[in-house]
């Protein structure tokens, strides 16, 4: 708050009043705002005001108070504001539109990333364009009529680690093997007019978690991501940990402690050689549990692989007990280091290997734990790496926390 | 800032002037008090002339300032106010008082933690007592002429793990086997008549490391404790990370990756097999390096098998490389979870072991590791934990940003 002249103390007053009832998703009355925001009834009444003008609050009926008076009710419009979230999946670069709860309104899925990155950047760059533009033409606007170019605030991007956030760069993701030294931020802002941030792909993920519920300001929260590789991510009270070069929660050669050969990285029985869908993939087919590589999606063969196990191939149920076992002693190894209050299981291929890989999980995470740990699994799956991009958009722009 | 009172806004402003004041060792300006602060000329005025009347900080002569108009210089007065630090070190229960600075003025170390954890802290209280009637004796007083006793703010206490920070109990530290379900802060401040604070040994640790120099906001921190067994914690910005249960940095089960037995925890070559100092010595008397154990403290005896190593004993040598060895690969998974923007290695035993252990444990935590990251030896040793204890109750009681 230091060194603030008087108009940021005023954005930041109208970001915690706008947080505030953001996180009354049934709505919330002004002497609630006063309380939980800690701002003079004036200042709320004020910042109030101007936000309805602006069209991001509604008053909306009535709510009997505990002393039974009649108290107007104040809500969020959510799609009074909207955002772009871009991932650069591996297996395809994936956009999405969401408003201002996150909250999916469109979304497309572009090839993966190629050699060239600037010709990516101008495939995501016309995919803004033609997503709008459907958008428009299915009639959409902001409620007080608003079109989606004026609503639309920025765009966040998710790129698997290797990325310079403060820079804005791209650097070497060893996941994105065209992309080098890419000043993807400043490159997207020219093509789209738009700003832009960029972070990490785990970092987004978790974002996607807890942009939309209030976080309890101590609560530390450990997200583990099951995609092409596995990642994690620490959150506390919202915020994600950043680390030096957003390099934190590169755990693919973290040690199991299981049986298992050595890595190319010189340790015995890294996570990535248990847990990696390439490999698991590669397995499964030289083991005859699936075709050779038929053309599709990671996720689908990694569904067609969960389908065998559930139809009792033993082979099949192997590899994703191997899967859950090692990213259960990942995830024990993680709680040790972390002592997160919960724990959220997410990423493109979670839900699909979520069955059959959780109970086994959780018996080898929890062993030796003594006190209480919550182990949640999302159902966010294929999109949360671009929907947690656009999160940690709106995050920048709209947490007080930030400013 | 939200819903404080004008007293508390006036309070957390007086705690960002003396932080400013404290962060100048060589003294500061008003002028810069005002730049760096943030405040208004009016209010760092009237607030050092408050902390100059309670004796909290000192005007000494001029400062040529760079347009040549020599100004007042403004320093803080470190023994004008003290803390005293308690570890309940395994290897016996250290004692220190501080100054603002942590600077030690006076401690002594008693017999290690018992069976009896209310004889325990009777007798740390009669200790305090002893220790400030020495310093009375000594005809210690601050620079304005009050008594040890007056200048005494408060007790921090630095614990292994399996404690309760926030309701002050040690719960059930395995390395403590006689303390459970101890209310150690509600009977110590019984004890003493003084606040008393409660945290884990390593977070104490790195709080010795930061406390005194000023942390950039964004900056982590990664410290690694080595003392009886081997532990870690981290900062940002100064603000060490806590988790749900103060347990956080547990790593003496971290697996290594290196070929070594199954440990009791069902996984092979866990941390504490190569680096827990019991096992060390162990190790070196059944081989013949050491006699057996002849009463003295653990540090001396390491110190021994390190004077043996450095005298060219190859067993002494191979005992401390698979020592650095295993402690470089835990740092290395630790750099990937955290990524921190630099590493400090300190702890009681540290400063014997560093000489041998840290060429090998650098060439194995850096591996692979692309971006520029320092690895520091803290020198502090033995006393960090009490030295710690007592920067972290400065900490709660001082900094602005625990307002």
């Amino acid at each position: 708050m230091q060194g603030k002249t008087m108009l940021d103390l005023g954005l930041r007053n109208e970001l915690i009043v706008l947080d505030t009832i953001r996180h009354a998703p049934e709505g919330t009355s002004q002497s609630e705002v006063v309380h939980r925001s800690g701002l003079s009834r004036q200042a709320v009444s004020l910042i109030t005001r101007r936000l309805r003008e602006r069209g991001l609050i509604e008053t909306d009926g009535t709510l009997s108070g505990s002393r039974g008076k009649p108290r107007t009710i104040l809500r969020l419009v959510p799609t009074a504001l909207l955002a772009t979230g871009v991932h650069l999946d591996p297996a395809g670069i994936s956009v999405v539109v969401v408003d201002l709860l996150a909250t999916t309104i469109t979304q497309r899925t572009l090839d993966p990333p190629s050699d060239d990155p600037a010709a990516d950047i101008d495939r995501i760059a016309e995919a803004l364009v033609a997503v709008q533009a459907d958008l428009r033409a299915q009639g959409w606007s902001t409620p007080d009529g608003r079109d989606v170019a004026e609503a639309m605030l920025g765009i966040g991007v998710a790129s698997p680690g290797g990325i310079d956030v403060a820079q804005g760069f791209v650097v070497n993701p060893p996941w994105l093997p065209g992309w080098r030294d890419v000043p993807l931020v400043q490159r997207l802002a020219a093509a789209t007019g738009l700003p832009v941030v960029l972070d990490k792909d785990t970092n987004a993920a978790l974002t996607a978690e807890t942009w939309s519920v209030a976080q309890p300001p101590g609560e530390t929260v450990l997200y583990l991501y099951v995609g092409a590789g596995v990642g994690s991510a620490v959150s506390t009270g919202g915020r994600v940990h950043h680390g030096s070069a957003a390099l934190a929660g590169e755990i693919g050669h973290l040690p199991t402690g299981l049986e298992g050969p050595v890595c190319a990285c010189g340790r015995r029985a890294c996570l990535s050689q248990f847990t990696d869908a390439a490999t698991m993939l590669q397995a499964a087919e030289e083991q005859g549990i699936l075709p050779a590589a038929d053309g599709r999606r990671t996720t689908a063969r990694l569904g067609d692989l969960a389908d065998a196990a559930a139809g009792g191939d033993e082979l099949a149920v192997a590899l994703l007990d191997r899967f859950g076992t090692a990213l259960g002693e990942a995830l024990r190894t993680l709680i040790s280091v972390h002592d997160p209050h919960r724990v959220v299981i997410g990423g493109p291929s979670w839900p699909t290997l979520a069955p059959l890989a959780l109970p086994v999980l959780e018996e080898r995470a929890l062993a030796g734990v003594t006190h209480p740990i919550t182990i949640e699994s999302s159902l966010i799956g294929d999109g949360v790496g671009a929907l947690g991009a656009a999160a940690l958009f709106l995050q920048n722009e709209l947490s007080p926390a930030s400013r």
